[in-house]
């Protein structure tokens, strides 16, 4: 039987540093001689892209929150199948950003469907492929949407109170999230510089590697 | 508020006749002056024929059997919520060709994902609105599949045996589901003549509408 590889997810709202951060941490490790595969979904894989043109179509003004649920996680299941599992299987580092946990804390906690149930149709979609190890990039909602819009001609008061009162919700979600699954989720103060955040990320799965190899 | 409708569903192989007499079914039941709504998933609901067009893509080979059933419960959950529901919730009769119990026999008994767990993420779909009352046309496959080959030019041989035995195993399905909701799946012997199916499931229905009326 093959090695099995080490899968890894980044989590947290957009403007954290997840890309910036997994990229160099994947630079980083691949340097170091690990087989690393970076992705997300939906990961180039053709059902799934088509399954995420569904979603994001702004035609679709009446998609109801549990047909895109589902939705999510059938775009799930097929990047699983057709590029995570094989990786993992191939005994490769997978770093993936975004995952389930996302799906439980935008639309499980956030949008108020229910964080069980949104497992329940994950678990369906994912089976036993929980990521091994999670780094949850926590923040300020404000401070994550403020270097996203330092780089758009916008200004910081222009984020609407609901956006952000949502945004607060999202994070409540993800530490919740974080105080279930204390083993597997890494919550990693993301307000600091790059390299700081880096250094953090790096120490917690390198000695993870460091224990499966 | 409201008078609540009425939530018909029929199921059984292809060639069983379920829209032969479901159609009878409905004409008799206008004529009488009900409202009645016949429908059909994806049930020319647009974001369910797209997931629909992914599903049937021949383009699809690598779709995996938990991404499909995920497709199809998004799918189902659209059309329930744009066209099902509304109809129910507006006191009308709504018959459907086919709904969960599908996804149960093929899916999860015959394909051997699991009728549980098809359950689950259909319960997820679909919530409360389970039919009231479910027509289950129940025919030796051999028999549905020789109905509907009469009217191609093929000769009732040529059905393979691998295909017979999967719509065997459907049956079982479908048969396990009527004992397990014995008091919502009517198991009609659907070999008889169309008149004597048509009296069958009209005597069914008419009882219990006459039963919430
Ligand atoms: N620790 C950090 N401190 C300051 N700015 C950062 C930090 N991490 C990322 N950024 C910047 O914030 C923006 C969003 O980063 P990005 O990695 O795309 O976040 P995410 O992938 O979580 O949405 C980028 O412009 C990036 O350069
Ligand atoms: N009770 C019956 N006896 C004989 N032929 C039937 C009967 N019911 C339907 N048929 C014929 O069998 C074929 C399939 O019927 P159909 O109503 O389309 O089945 P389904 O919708 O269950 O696939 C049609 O040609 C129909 O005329
Ligand atoms: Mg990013
Ligand atoms: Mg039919």
């Amino acid at each position: 039987m093959q090695k099995r590889g080490y899968f890894i997810t980044s989590e947290g709202p957009e403007g954290a540093g997840k890309t910036t951060v997994m990229n160099l941490l994947g630079d980083k490790l691949k340097e170091e001689g690990y087989d690393v595969v970076m992705t997300r979904e939906p990961g180039g894989i053709m059902i799934s892209e088509k399954i995420r043109n569904i979603i994001l179509d702004n035609e679709h003004i009446m998609m109801e929150s549990r047909t895109e649920a589902l939705l999510y996680a059938a775009a799930r299941r097929q990047h699983l199948v057709e590029k995570v599992q094989p990786a993992i299987d191939a005994g490769k580092i997978v770093i993936c950003d975004r995952f389930i946990d996302s799906s439980l804390a935008y639309q499980g906690f956030a949008r108020g469907i229910g964080v069980q149930e949104i497992l329940a149709i994950n678990k369906f979609a994912i089976g036993d492929t929980m990521p091994d190890k999670t780094i949850l990039f926590d923040i300020e909602p404000s401070v994550g949407l403020a270097r996203i819009n330092a780089h758009k001609n916008r200004e910081k008061n222009r984020l609407d109170v609901e956006s952000l009162m949502f945004h607060e919700k999202v994070r409540e979600g993800y530490l919740s999230l974080a105080d279930q699954y204390p083993e597997r989720i890494e919550v990693i103060d993301a307000s600091c510089s790059v390299e700081t955040v880096l250094e953090e990320v790096y120490k917690v799965i390198k000695s993870q590697l460091e224990i499966i190899r």
